[in-house]
């Protein structure tokens, strides 16, 4: 989806046909997305934007037609990923348990690669069309992961004394509160916190005897 | 800490001496943290405030004497609340592994009987003195369940695969979620949410054979 770079056959950093040298889209987007997340997107004003990238505003413009495009091509990179668990075929066939499973190890993996784009996206408020229509989206892959939990439960794996709301709800509390605390690049690896969640979320904190 | 009402003696509806009938601070305190939620605390001014409880902003300044007392009166609650739960005695002897699923559940308790100021507090983000002072409180609480979750370790309730402080993160992750869904007064009553946060996190979604 993002635009190749402005320069792509030349040396990027020797062309300022688009603003700074070497910018595209995918740059302009992520640092956009970077400031979104620091003062907010209803704060967050072109000119703010083009302070942050060090370009002018009108070279932003040569990269997105709008604010409201540069939020809907972010959040496109956090919907998207998501989504996209679903094309697994891990996602589509087996036990309910395992597809359950597979769907949370990889939620948590797309959260923690594309970290500030699902941040974007869990901290919408639904001001407007764009959002609502993300935050629809986003319902739907809730909605999802509710029902592998009902069959889960119908199959016998998951228990029965929670209602599948509240475990649905608590599980995606888990797995999104996730953005508020973690950094890449540190000693936890995406991989061991998709197993630590996983472990948590299925066998709980007790040691098993 | 809430002042007695203005008039504690008379019919309370009958007195305007302090902007509208029978406000008194608590009440002035509810309603702005309601704004202070919807809005924000940084976009919410004290005309605003003055509009929602439908009086002068003068008769806001009866009750207290600046919007950042508001918020400290606010964050009291919340905080007031949440350190209250080191001072039963079920949290100060016995196994560490009690202890903790003790602090977890009078957390989800204080949480959902206190669910706007708690909602406040999480959404601090450190702008001025009183947040700052608040958010440290919050940080004091947080290592104070760190400390314990590594006595429950060495005791041996606690699995030991996953780092201590991953297990907390994902133990408030899970409790803090509860401010974006939870509804007070449905069918899911305050004390079955505490037992299903503690049954998740101790033992986990998973059937047990």
């Amino acid at each position: 989806m993002p635009s190749a770079p402005a320069a792509a056959s030349g040396a990027p950093s020797s062309t300022g046909r688009r603003g700074r040298p070497g910018y595209d889209q995918q740059t302009v987007l992520n640092v956009a997305v970077e400031v979104f997340n620091r003062h907010g997107y209803d704060a967050t004003s072109m000119g703010i934007l083009a302070e942050n990238l060090g370009i002018s505003k009108s070279a932003i413009y040569h990269h997105v037609p709008s604010k409201e495009d540069l939020l809907s091509l972010a959040l496109e990179q956090a919907l998207g990923g998501l989504e996209s668990v679903w094309e697994a075929p891990e996602s589509q066939s087996g036990r309910a348990e395992e597809r359950l499973e597979f769907v949370v190890r990889s939620t948590v993996r797309v959260l923690t690669e594309r970290l500030p784009f699902v941040t974007l996206l869990l901290r919408l408020r639904g001001n407007t069309e764009t959002e609502r229509a993300a935050l629809e989206r986003r319902r739907s892959f809730d909605r999802k992961v509710a029902e592998l939990i009902a069959e889960a439960r119908a199959e016998g794996s998951i228990r029965t004394d929670i209602d599948p709301r509240t475990a649905s709800r608590l599980l995606f509390g888990t797995i999104n509160s996730i953005v508020e605390w973690y950094r890449p690049g540190g000693a936890l690896t995406p991989a061991k916190l998709a197993d630590d969640v996983v472990a948590v979320l299925f066998d709980g904190l007790h040691t098993r005897s």
